[in-house]
């Protein structure tokens, strides 16, 4: 798909064939020309050819290639302290490390998000990349390996099993805090509708059907806080993607890693991200299950079901101007029709739906994913990576544009909401308390035949004092906050 | 769970145990007693005592015991044709089916709804209790298996693996029917609505805003349509299920079936229902292939997307009746709400969604299973078949209920749908092709700025003629009906 | 559905009829005669006509009965800790409670699971029942609600919307226990068979293929701890269903409960039910937010995931017995076929499968119904409950089954594991820290070639000493646990 | 997210700054500057502010701008035919259609393709830039609209809600043909291999267990067969795309549409496009449906459903290489593991897989887009063509690499198959017709406990003559092949 990419990268193959400066590197299966301005290497050059499916790569997520580059770090800094990496290979691991993580050379991390393979292509790709870039910065040629070798030093200790699904968890975690920044924003934008329409009186609806009075300020602010319990929860689970699996490598058993090794990498790693990542205490369950993922994807379901609901109430609370609710107006953004002069639609909440639609039909892909995996691994991580860092990416592309260009820009119609508040019968529940529910209802049914409001039938009836009235209708005790 | 039928079969096994009457049966894993009155056999009592599940069990769908019996009675004719199987033998099956299928014995189809062996359970269960039925129906004992054998006899030129999907496919075809004559009676109430509404004018509406004018008799065909569409669907889905493996045997290459037998089992099979079925042309893909049951239900997942969205809608436009669109009426089932006094809730589209989203969840459940097939066969069948049946159940019960407590009883508020028409602009839309998008777009603006009409407008600013006027505002050429 | 239970009520309602004994009762639709001896009362009757989906009411899930007691009785409490209910009213309220909480009148609690009107057929059912209840245990007649009211009494400041989702999550809450408890002593079986398979080495496979070592019982242990870790998340999310809204009644504003009593409702649950129920910060975006059951209903779904996950792991290593991988033997349940003689099947791991499907198709519903809420109230509640609780009720009727026909039995093929351990080159692994990555690389591809050893081929090459072989593939070694 | 497209914007808007030509446009908002060599307006101007979302715009897929052009040129001739468009602007939109549907100026597509408003900008984005290569073409400069306008003209008797969804549904046809083309090799591909395996006996496997003989020529035909029945499939529900709403207009009632322009656009689109186009019969129901998509995506389910079952089947056959199955070998395209030397991993079945769960995830997106429609129209269509012309793309991407790549290279283990052919004790079904089942059973026991073989006991016992086993385990019999 994404053809420029793909021109991009053709374009590329194209220059070093041009140059014909390439180097000769090896692997189980055979000899293969890499071009000499590629920091890539042999295997990822195989992956370029298998896996050409969505012109989305590594690089699509520069958050992603950090997370590759963090993880190296932490596991080289773990191999160095028990001596097995000889400090002038973790010197150039370092500043080749530290390049990636600074953004640099992400043009190298070529591999397609799609891959079989359970990742090592992505893991190879980041391998060759860093050998060659350490290589570089500490004054050797591009694939001289004798001096830094992707297998034996940049994955010492280390399995594609184990380094794969740490990078993603890393990347889901530097996502969720741009994620979480971008929803908090939003929400605080609810609250401050809250607090500027606190004085709003209006009908409360449930089944679409009036119910009885709330401020629209308690309407805002609950939209706040049902999206900032989506937030606290999408911080809780972090703690899933916390708990990882360095020093597993293949299986779980460690196999290839020194003792004590994968305590200090997710030491190293804790203090790189910035994160409390811990390692799992059974490395052979954690290198299997995909708990992890499955809880935060479900977290990110929870949030594309509230999001979709608060937007689906938008746009009924905007229907109109004159055949519909009207309570609110949305920010006129786009003439709303190519046929129907004048009409201005509901695009931001419809945004916000589809791209919750996303979100949950990617928590089903990472379901499948999850439950196919069989015995020591789940080779199906790479699609949960893909549908999860797609969903976290339409997400903070999309709540700064529903905040600034609807939520902050919602007025009220009051004049429509007195019209509803003036006419309802729903006040009649207020009356409960004093007038028994038999009663109340016998009045409701009044007021709904006659057409009468419900003030003046008690009035005419005279079965609350004015003092009673005054009382039980105040509008602070009406809406709950006396 | 479903205590009331545990109670049923505990107390059937306590009444055989008093009469200390059993007979001795025994399988590959050993002898077992069985309570005389049982037409049940060994191979039962041990799926009674590994599945208890659901408290669910094969009789819990009359059809779908029907339809065992019809499958056994087609294969018996099949065998009875090239010879194999002795005529009194066929004598004793056809008189043990046809009282299964006239709705007799069905107590004795204990086999929890869910278990695992790819439905052997149930197979086994049909095979002893139509062979003692028949032992019984021909003058024998029941046990006395030297005259009709479970397996030689009941199951010849059978396995599980055909006899299973090819029976739950003609209990759904069967359900099929009555789902459909349901489904139909209820798009006819909505069509019967439509003429009813042929007259009433009303603000047609697309993202929630006013859009253009059409009649509400249109709007009630439209939903009748959209369910017909659903039902042609139903229907056409059919040929899937049509199609089935009988003769496959254990794999699909017909091992222990005489030749020809599979074409007879299909033709006799087609005989007995009554529907077009067929054999698959390849048996072994047919055998584990699962597309027959994911195309049914998508289909009834597809049914379910419709409804679900034509119940949305009713709740949409019944909101009020004060502070909402109002512009029908559903029928007043019940008290709205054990607070608000006559409040009075769409409770029948409600019921109606969530059905609906009960049969997308299983149509979930469906895909999983089928994805999760191995090899020659698909062992999961079994929680397809609780789904599907499910699902259809929900519906034929649903839609009645949903037709004579909800459709037929819809009313027009015609005031109120006078009245939007009245105030909106969007029959400005109308006049695009004379006055072009540009000047219709600053007529719209300006009639939502001074809230004055845009016929005012017009004869205001003198743009159209009176009679252009009367041509293109003239409610059945606005609303496409000339 | 169900036909057994609509047997039961229609022979009640006959039973009525016969007597001819039948009380007067009326509300905002009219009258209707009550058979004399029903505890429930007019509304109930109502929702009797209404719905009648799929025979499962109330009763069907005990502890769902109980739950709707205890919510009801701790709101009494609350409402007399202020005065406003009287005492003796208290007292009958609490006598009615404490019957429906030991497991008695549970018959009359019939209103159909499936239900519009967001629960309030549900809500009166159980006002109706335990008045009537108290009225009669407090020396009144049933219907003499004078005494003893429906509305004013039993949901004395209370409404539908807080009522009947608190009573869902204090069902669910019940429910978890259960469920918990069967889990956990499936996880410990899960254990004992990792201390009993603690010496079996065995080969350890990713993406299918042979990857390296590790013993039988580090494999059943990391089921048991991947087990363990869903039921910990089950026990974690809990939070989200201690959290209710009672105190909120029609919209989240309190209309007509006393000050403070939302606070003690809250701790009177906490005391009756023993959870740490507490009262939500909102209330308007509690009782339309359904995070609570998305985040449960998320958890289950995510220990179906590990489920089906391990029971497909089952079936692979249990495979065979001549042509499958056949490392373990599952306890043979019953004959495996109805064709193929001497066949056992899987049909534990199977069933587990089949729920597994179940559960995450139920998810799926939740997640429908919860995006689908309009303002103020979700109206589909009812089918959040319906699928959850399926999906406990799977769970925990399932486990035992699986634990004891399943996992108990499970024997290791100690010769098969023997033979692929020798046969493996997956040793080699082993000696990447020694060799490099390289060289093993060539040992594998010449083991492969040449059908060899790799220890073989080490000492012909003499690649290692004794020593170093020794050290390098003592099994403790090789398998992490030294 | 797509980057790389992002600076392609920015890129081409800094240029038009730079050279500081630009025209102004204005719309129902206001005036707007366009940059001059821009053939995109006014409208696209203000959706490229408002959504940049995914960095997928709507030339992402070059078919999906084709079928937009055929849509507006099949509409021009149908508005022309009744002399409502003059011929000289007719002439113009059809160079300008021809030369887009050639190839030509994709980059002024570039609107998002998640958007809200229903696809209003995409349309817009289409009209603007039509009008504008039209003007160019007949001799006028971009922004004449005097001479050809972008919704007088271009949009003529059209609706987004008619274009859009007609466009979605012409892209989908054409990606359709694609993707049956790929199917359809990849499908021959398994049919070639069963060919060339015709002749290879081995043991058939259900439930994970030794079942009864076939060959591998019979597995890979069924695997074939499979395939093309989901092929047959999705041409099948080319019916359902192929009905449209053109002529429907804002909500399907033709307001500013003529007389018989709808039928006429039917048939210039199916003239265009040579698929069998239809005019819905109710363009009211149609415009709002949104069964031709659910049911599309549902056929993709299926396939995906099918595809990730043999993708399955795959990689357990090819496991091993010593503790597996290892019936097949697949070719080693990459070594397999970053840790383990010599191991080669399944990944085209991976790939295949991981594809599978991502097009089931997005079949569920477009089931909750579907179901959330609102009355007239589904403004949620984008998410829905999202969905699936994502899944389309990666089918039709992945089907050629997995049959390259794998299917065309599979080979046979003879050796081992024959070897579980040896052992098996699953040739014993074949003997039921003679022996009878409870006889072979107790044969197949006594065989799996002396370790004896089947024919051994048989010739031990005399049970047949060797004439009769020489007919019942012929290899052809046994597989039903005579």
């Amino acid at each position: 798909m994404c053809k420029k990419i793909h021109y991009v990268i053709l374009f590329g193959l194209y220059i070093s064939f041009l140059s014909a400066q390439t180097r000769t590197e090896k692997d189980l299966l055979g000899e293969k020309q890499i071009p000499n301005n590629a920091y890539y290497g042999v295997q990822t050059a195989r992956a370029l050819e298998n896996f050409q499916i969505s012109g989305m790569t590594t690089q699509f997520y520069p958050d992603y290639v950090k997370a590759f580059a963090m993880v190296k770090l932490a596991a080289a800094r773990a191999n160095a302290a028990d001596g097995r990496l000889k400090k002038e290979r973790l010197a150039a691991i370092e500043k080749a490390c530290q390049a990636v993580m600074d953004g640099k050379y992400h043009d190298q991390f070529l591999v397609d998000l799609y891959q079989g393979g359970a990742g090592t292509s992505a893991n190879m790709n980041v391998n060759e990349v860093l050998a060659n870039i350490g290589l570089e910065m500490s004054g050797h040629k591009k694939g001289e390996y004798q001096y830094l070798e992707p297998h034996d030093d940049l994955n010492m200790g280390q399995s594609t099993n184990d380094v794969y699904p740490t990078a993603i968890k890393v990347a889901l975690l530097l996502h969720n805090d741009k994620l979480i920044k971008e929803a908090d924003l939003l929400a605080k934008a609810f609250h401050k509708k809250g607090d500027e329409f606190k004085d709003i009186l209006k009908m409360g609806r449930t089944e679409g059907q009036d119910a009885v009075p709330m401020t629209m300020g308690q309407e805002f602010h609950a939209f706040g806080n049902q999206l900032d319990a989506e937030i606290a929860t999408l911080r809780k689970v972090e703690v899933f993607l916390c708990e990882q699996n360095m020093g597993a490598t293949a299986i779980g058993t460690g196999i290839t890693a020194s003792p004590g090794y994968a305590e200090k990498v997710a030491t190293e790693l804790a203090k790189i991200t910035g994160k409390p990542i811990v390692m799992s205490k059974d490395l052979i369950a954690a290198t299997s299950s995909q708990q992890g993922f499955v809880i935060y994807s479900s977290a990110l379901k929870s949030m594309a079901i509230a999001m979709s609901k608060i937007s689906s109430d938008l746009i009924f609370l905007a229907s109109g101007p004159r055949a519909g609710i009207f309570e609110i107006n949305l920010p006129a953004l786009q003439p709303g029709s190519s046929i129907m002069p004048g009409k201005v639609n509901p695009v931001m909440p419809e945004l916000m739906n589809e791209v919750c639609f996303k979100v949950i039909g990617n928590d089903l892909t990472v379901t499948l994913a999850a439950h196919s995996g069989l015995l020591q691994l789940n080779a199906f991580e790479p699609v949960e990576a893909i549908a999860m860092m797609e969903s976290q990416g339409l997400f903070f592309k999309t709540f700064p544009l529903f905040r600034k260009n609807c939520i902050e820009g919602i007025t009220a119609n009051k004049s429509v909401q007195d019209h509803y508040m003036e006419r309802s019968v729903g006040i009649v529940t207020a009356l409960n308390p004093v007038l028994g529910y038999e009663k109340t209802t016998e009045l409701a049914k009044e007021a709904l035949q006659t057409n009468k409001g419900i003030l003046e039938l008690i009035r005419e009836k005279k079965l609350l004092t004015e003092d009673q009235i005054k009382k039980l209708l105040d509008p602070a005790s009406l809406t709950g906050q006396k």
